[in-house]
């Protein structure tokens, strides 16, 4: 890819427009994409730029592989006109999440430029909501009658355009309800007059076009699937959604759980703006700053103890970091393992005594470790004697507030990649130092 | 599921295990896992015992969704001549995983009982390193060679027993080198005799043996395949990775980076035990211990200043936690666009200066917030302007090492999900103590 992206870089230098579209139309879309990437911004759009005009189609294959951002980017460089032709060489699943993506106006605009069944095509998709079936399916969907015999199956496959993308023959009744699904090779083992019926199973698994596009995504990685009908709520079908989408809907809520852990949203882009980064961010650091202060109220309360005893202050952001540290590895386990479906209401007790166990554990190891050193660097054993107990203390309770927080959030229905870390962090604060200076307080008065 | 598990749970304390049998058997496999993690773990090992006993092919599917941990549980409790048999139910590539996770004792004993060529395609597989496609494809791989004709290739397909899962049909020349791919569809479109040379496309794009997963699932993601063609160093056909697969690897390596920033190792699981994951998290909380001790010697420079001030404690933690906190925000994009391919040494410099950019920024609003807090709370303008410069001051540097460690642990080839954040709290610790109670030293001497 690096190579190829220094030749097409000495290309444009020669304005070689004409070479750069011989070079990429030979490629597979998605190196056509890793090319893309090796470029800088200014000589992407220049190549962006000669694909749409004389490869529109290629065009818009290497966008779906761009990543929404980027593509964003390219398209609102060139015309609606433009755009509007390259987003008609999409599959309507894609064009939709493109024309949904863009500025409204620019999206508008595009609308007005496209081709009238593909324009309502787009708006059919975009009347589902975010994240759902519907909004990610493609409404383009290859269906046989129920009545046909296997020859006149073939005989349909054999003449029908477009279809190297189909895995399995969903069939229908007279009305369009969606009664059975047969492979190819099924229809290769049966004498060629057999119906459908006969062939096909009865007992299909899909989708609503309201359901989640996580349950999407899970049903077809529990089932092993290759695509999933979406049906509407007479049980018609209308859409399909392929594998290829599922991984891209994987990955993308993994993403979205990471970022959340961190206290970022999910569409807040590495390569994107940076005043929209901290438009997005700032909440969320603010909502910190917030709970930070109010635990920082409890050392206010300890100020004589901190005049009388200054070392205090050397460990007090060690004890309550600890307890963060160990509470943020407790809460991320059990984070992913609700997002896996691994844990649930009904066995969370064993993993709240595991986890208070595993606190417990790792505070004694390391409180008395850190007692040791704080004794050994201060010459005090009261002072060591209180790091100790406050640290075991503050790592059992970040075990138990680890597990507790994201499981009563998730019951609350709240999102507990997002919200969890705050609660903990000010539970592990507060604790720490609670526990740490008045303990200090009590002993050494 | 729950309705179902309920059933089960009821038909066990009847000890009615034929009708328990009955009504799993006429599950998909995928929901007999689901109805299992329903049950406690005495419930669960109970109907997995049944299951044993009576449905061995049921048992090994319903295992594959059941996550390693839980099923190496459900192995180990069961006679390893019995795991054998269920093993043999499985596909190779699952079997091998399952053989490699138990103890090793159990394991020799399983593969003892196996049968020779099972255990001989297992110890196949083995052979390859850990997380390479060697290791996840499955060598049973339906081949056809290229001098066969179309129908005699769409016989053989239709006299193989076993390829409901054949997407695509690979082909070989005489000495199994790959060759080229066809689809079914492409056989029914052209006449009968063709030869497969004349029909198949020659461009297959594949992997070999040694290739780590990570890179086999982002072919298979940015190419839209539903399966991959594995060869050895000479080109030949040795297996073929399919896309459910690639689902769980594309799972499993985002359930690596979410432990691994909140540095938890990715097989400490949510229902292991407690010991195993106390000597998984203590490393790392030790190094985590070692840092906040450093980090607090600054702290200790400044003990004549604290006991001077006592209220410089109360900040102090306030200080360093937001710069940790508006850190770990960069620090998590950045790593998830690392991951995803977004980020490269190449497009780094913008980046770089984005994060920093929005640290000041993020740094200027909340700074200056705090340090009107800190002025009203405690009525000092020296401490309001201290507490502003100095989280001004950290959460800049937070923006710009948050962005700096995980590219140069990656250009190192260190994993940054995993050491990424102790390097940064490090950093925003002492810059935090430092510009904080070095600026209050100088000002309020």
């Amino acid at each position: 890819m690096k190579v190829l992206a220094g030749t097409v870089r000495k290309l444009l230098r020669r304005r070689a427009s004409g070479h750069i579209v011989n070079l990429l139309a030979k490629l597979h879309p998605g190196d056509v994409s890793n090319i893309l990437l090796e470029l800088n911004d200014r000589d992407q759009l220049a190549v962006f730029a000669v694909l749409v005009e004389r490869e529109k189609r290629l065009a818009a294959l290497a966008l779906t592989d761009l990543g929404i951002e980027r593509c964003v980017g390219l398209l609102t460089a060139i015309p609606p006109a433009e755009v509007a032709k390259v987003l008609q060489e999409m599959e309507t699943d894609d064009r939709a999440l493109f024309v949904s993506s863009l500025p409204q106006e620019i999206a508008d605009q595009v609308m007005e430029q496209m081709r009238l069944e593909e324009s309502l095509q787009v708006q059919g998709l975009l009347q589902y909501d975010e994240e759902t079936a519907g909004r990610i399916m493609t409404p383009h969907v290859f269906a046989l009658r129920e009545d046909l015999s296997v020859s006149e199956a073939i005989h349909t496959i054999q003449t029908t355009q477009d279809l190297e993308m189909v895995f399995y023959l969903y069939v229908v009744d007279e009305r369009n309800h969606l009664v059975g699904v047969a492979s190819l090779r099924q229809l290769l083992m049966v004498p060629p007059s057999t119906s459908l019926k006969k062939v096909m199973t009865g007992n299909v698994i899909s989708v609503r076009t309201e359901t989640d596009q996580e349950e999407v995504a899970a049903l077809v990685a529990l089932y092993d699937l290759l695509a999933i009908p979406v049906v509407d709520h007479e049980n018609k079908l209308v859409g399909v959604i392929t594998v290829d989408d599922v991984i891209d809907v994987i990955k993308d809520e993994a993403t979205e759980d990471i970022l959340h852990l961190a206290g970022v949203e999910a569409d807040d882009h590495v390569h994107g703006n940076a005043l929209t980064s901290v438009r997005k961010r700032l909440p969320w650091l603010g909502v910190n700053l917030g709970t930070a202060l109010l635990a920082a109220t409890v050392v206010a309360l300890y100020e004589p103890t901190i005049a009388a005893i200054p070392q205090l202050a050397i460990f007090l952001p060690v004890v309550a970091g600890m307890g963060g540290n160990s509470g943020t590895q407790t809460l991320t386990v059990i984070v992913r393992s609700l997002a896996l479906g691994e844990t649930t209401w009904k066995n969370a007790r064993s993993v709240v005594f595991k986890e208070m166990k595993v606190g417990l554990f790792n505070g004694l190891s390391l409180g008395l470790l850190a007692g040791l050193i704080a004794f050994f660097w201060k010459g005090s054993y009261i002072l060591g004697g209180v790091m100790a107990a406050a640290m075991i203390c503050n790592m059992l309770v970040a075990g138990l507030m680890g597990t507790l927080v994201p499981l009563v959030l998730k019951k609350l229905n709240v999102d507990p990649a997002i919200a969890s870390g705050i609660f903990l962090t000010t539970f592990t604060d507060v604790v720490g130092f609670f526990s740490f200076l008045g303990l200090a307080a009590y002993l050494l008065r």
